[in-house]
């Protein structure tokens, strides 16, 4: 029987790693490909091989960056009282997109899942307390994701800080926030969860 | 407002060319990716800008392969009488996985479209009429796909081997085939279309 030749399956099988790329997918984009100039694949293999030579984490908001701090954190514009918690560099990416946020940034780059066996120490909770303590901070948002594992995070960031106010006087007007929940705009009533719609009554709003 | 750092747009633009793939898909993936050990980004790069650099169409049926003439068209055990067309490379490794052909193939690379302004020069179908002179050919399959493409290049395909056949009495004995059409197994007759269904009426077969 005739295979598939071995630079193909190479590609393939690279392919297949990423996550909800099934082999079907792979063998179909490795064909496409074939198809596509080589000037234009040795640019896609250079940014694929340069991805994380070219970057850095900011050593304050652990942010995906090209300089260390990152254009954030340096910037003059920003609210440095403010500190957004986010799992991933994408949800912050989310968050600047609705240009309401003028604060700064703390990725946590995962959430705590004691099924995958991340506890709060393979993630950067660690490093929220030091920047707290610095001083000057008035809110702190726990904009982990309204899932399990995000709730659980923002908890144990909550408890966190908690002791660290119990503890600390100076620190008693800080606030510590969550992300609204309820029905997202466009969303049907009728196809809306028993929790979100439970978030949605509890948080209602005068008109 | 912050933006994507450019290493990471540069990726997310190259996926963003593979078709299926929107820009959330590209930004997930290549957020994905900066996760990922620098080896194995090495490998995927490698595997990206060796992949055609390392394989070449066979000169007789023009099929992806790293030796030309590629395995099959070299094979003793392929019956050399029966050529099998079909539009991708892709296809023939489909019909190869049933195990049920031991022919040769062509491959067209494409299906005649006018609308995307594919004729029949721009496919590999004026080398389909010397193979048949050669000699030795018993069968040709037109294995293109039941599409609108497909049939309008299998039809004119078989125009070119009437016309050769009205022309030559050698070849009067040379049978030209269509795959068989009809209700695909675990399909639900509910659920097929027209055309499906009334191919299958028309190509019923006795119990």
């Amino acid at each position: 029987m005739f295979s598939i030749p071995r630079p193909l399956k190479n590609l393939i099988e690279s392919f297949e790693r990423l996550p909800g790329i099934g082999p079907k997918t792979a063998q179909r984009l490795t064909f496409y490909l074939l198809h596509v100039p080589q000037e234009q694949l040795d640019i896609f293999a250079s940014s694929l091989s340069n991805l994380k030579k070219n970057t850095v984490l900011c050593e304050k908001c652990f942010n995906v960056s090209e300089i260390n701090p990152c254009s954030i954190c340096t910037s003059l514009d920003r609210d440095e009282s403010i500190i957004c918690i986010v799992e991933q560099p994408l949800d912050l990416i989310s968050i600047e997109k609705t240009g309401r946020f003028k604060g700064l940034y703390h990725v946590l780059h995962g959430a705590i899942s004691p099924i995958n066996n991340i506890g709060p120490d393979e993630i950067h909770i660690s490093e929220i307390i030091p920047r707290i303590l610095k001083g000057n901070i008035e809110e702190i948002i726990l904009a982990t994701n309204p899932s399990m594992e995000g709730e659980a995070t923002a908890m144990y960031i909550n408890n966190q800080i908690s002791n660290l106010k119990s503890r600390n006087i100076k620190l008693s007007e800080l606030k510590v926030t969550r992300l609204g929940q309820g029905l997202p705009i466009g969303g049907d009533l009728e196809y809306a969860d028993d929790m979100t719609l439970t978030r949605a009554i509890e948080g209602r709003r005068e008109f």
